[in-house]
């Protein structure tokens, strides 16, 4: 027998999990990566997905074929139910698991901001059964407008609502108009596609709020181009099976607007697991459920166990919490694994602070079409495109899966077909009024 | 308004239904198809989807898209009822369609032979869903053995048992000993995936009894060569939670094989459309519930309804019914679709029969191994394997498929990675004893 290593676990296997082992790869630990998931997901292509122009395994990697090699981690597929962080144990569904260094990257889910009866009627975009089931509702309802006779219900089911004018908002608002326009432009017989009306639905001021004003409005001309039309200043105040009510800030009167498909970018809110968390330690979380985190990332009274990624509320010293994007949980990944290494070699890493350095952001609308803010470069169109197209088949973590992607990209600019158009795990859907 | 046109109705978009579809391009009909699918499935390949290899949209295209440029032609997603042979009317649950001619080519579906208790023991390999699930399941018990502790529990879920040797079966198992021997050999830290038995149970008295004896035997070769087991002279007689329990024809002393991952390979049946058309119709079943065709595909009493594909019974002038095979539903579809072109232009299509050109019948044996079966000429091993490479992707009808599958096949051969190893869709299981 060995001497017994410090064990450390990493919960989750998105891009906080998955950096964080990768940093710790030459530490002589003990490692252990534990995910609900047997597969690491690429969520900023998840709505290719939801608009079929790639398919599920293209965008995920198993953990475990990624991490291989690495031999000084395993990987667990478990669930963590609650964490003792006095005995310094994860209670898993499947058992237990003890730790020295945990890290917690859970990510976040779909916020409805207490409205959780919305879900149902609007389904947002965070795993890959979303985005199947998104794909699946998308193409019914033109399947259902087909065979439909009331002008009525025809108008409802060729409505698409997209709440949320973030980036996933912005790309699948963009993609449902390609797919109306151009996808499935003489595949019908009875209606035309391209009388489908496609809105996005957003309460600011403007779309892509975090972006530069100038490349928002870039944006929103670039959807509008392509038949998507973008409400501004509307909050949304009710979904139901119908279609979603809308008001707009400067009058009080709500208006219905009938869809069959309403989909949900408006928010996320961290993974169950920070109350959790908070149950085990009494850490503090902000109004998204985060957890505030200490300036080195682990949470208040516990060095030993640290946030990152998507739960964690990492102010960075300043006024603004850091945006939930894979820069942020990797940067936080590479930061802390730095951490527990030098903590194993005796280094002292008190007042260590994590900073965040914004490399820029960026969203694609449409096929060629993308806006990229690189701080000091702003991109749009075409170049903003091919800078999209480039950091993120970059980013794919499998070999395989980026020489897939970019032969499915080039297949859709020359083709606009759409080939992983499958409705699949549904059952068949009525007519709400039959 | 033109004058009211020859109305032709498809029922179901597999190798049948679209086949039919393409041989009536030119006729100037109103031609409808109807599945409840949105999609084309190329079934033969479906077991790379269960297995890991390839995506569900790989082998899969939309119907609407192959049939876009058909303009006699138009596609609807629906699901048939019932069959009103008088009025001749087809009853969808989304409305009626009425038909001049009818083509029926609704497929089959699994068959337990009277214990439909054990399907949900030991899932078959018909549907885009069941080949997920079937993924999930192989996958899962590799992961849930890596947790457990009791040797028992882990001896049970490292037991794969596929029931049925037939190409199916054969290339389900040859996949799965692949899985354990290959892809997952080091991905592993507790358990080693080689220990897993992978069990072929077959009735007869050797695996693949459609093929010649010699090549059934090459095929079992390279079965046992790959790791599995070929239990020869086994019935199931009982499907559980537990496993499976067989029987040899030699005595009657039962065995339980306990197992966590039983798969269905032995046997389907008719679709139950077969049945709602006896009902219309009083036409005769076979024990399978296929549909007895007259010599010409058609019905007795109604030369207007062609049954073809897995759901007819079609003795093609000889004694053997004829095997549930692609080749078989095509040119079915191709004399089908002449009958009809020539009753419209008035020649008599009376005394006609169908008569089925066998080109042969292939399976592989994982990765590099195939047995064809092609009349004159037998292949077996590395020849085999590239006959039955380039007819597959000849037989898929998107092209952008062909070059995925292609590629995803090249980069299997060389790596041995199976990267479409999702676990999705799937409740997390709890063992069964705990």
């Amino acid at each position: 027998m060995q001497k017994a290593k410090h064990r450390v676990v990493i919960v989750g296997a998105g891009f906080g999990g998955l950096y964080a082992a990768k940093a710790l790869r030459r530490a002589d630990i003990d490692l252990t990566i534990v995910d609900r998931r047997n597969f690491h997901l690429f969520q900023p292509l998840l709505y290719q997905v939801a608009t079929g122009v790639l398919s599920p395994a293209n965008i995920a990697a198993p953990v475990r074929s990624i991490l291989e090699r690495q031999r000084n981690c395993r990987t667990l597929l478990g669930e963590v139910i609650s964490v003792d962080a006095v005995r310094r144990r994860l209670n898993l569904r499947e058992g237990a698991l003890e730790y020295d260094s945990l890290i917690l990257a859970p990510g976040s889910v779909n916020s409805y901001f207490g409205n959780d009866d919305w879900e149902e009627h609007a389904p947002g975009l965070k795993t890959v059964e979303d985005a199947t089931m998104i794909r699946a509702r998308i193409l019914s309802a033109f399947e259902q407008a087909e065979l439909e006779q009331v002008p009525d219900r025809i108008r409802r089911l060729l409505t698409f609502i997209v709440v949320g004018g973030g980036p996933t908002g912005v790309e699948l608002a963009g993609a449902i108009a390609e797919i109306a326009n151009h996808t499935l432009r003489r595949e019908f017989r009875t209606i035309n596609p391209s009388d489908a009306r496609i809105l996005l639905v957003q309460g600011g001021e403007r779309i892509l709020e975090g972006y530069p004003a100038a490349l928002a409005a870039r944006a929103q001309r670039s959807l509008e181009k392509l038949g998507a039309e973008v409400l501004l200043g509307y909050q949304v105040v009710e979904v139901s099976e119908r279609g979603a009510t809308v008001r707009h800030s400067d009058n009080d009167a709500d208006s219905l607007i009938e869809s069959a498909t309403v989909l949900w970018a408006a928010g996320v809110q961290a993974a169950p697991l920070s109350a959790a968390l908070r149950q085990a330690t009494g850490c503090e979380l902000d109004s998204g459920g985060r957890v505030i985190v200490e300036e080195d990332c682990s949470i208040a009274g516990h060095p030993e166990i640290f946030v990152i990624g998507d739960v964690a509320s990492h102010c960075g010293g300043g006024a603004e919490p850091l945006p939930g994007v894979a820069q942020v949980a990797m940067q936080q990944a590479a930061f802390v694994g730095r951490i527990i290494r030098d903590r194993l070699q005796g280094q002292p890493a008190s007042g260590r602070r994590f900073r965040y350095h914004d490399k820029g952001s960026m969203a694609t609308i449409g096929r060629a079409s993308a806006v990229a803010d690189l701080g000091h470069l702003q991109l749009s169109g075409m170049p903003g495109w091919l800078a999209w197209l480039f950091i993120h088949l970059m980013y794919l973590v499998a070999y395989d899966n980026r020489v897939l992607v970019l032969f499915q990209w080039c297949w859709y600019y020359l083709t606009w077909n759409r080939s992983a158009r499958l409705i699949t795990n549904q059952e068949v859907r009525s007519h709400p009024d039959n």
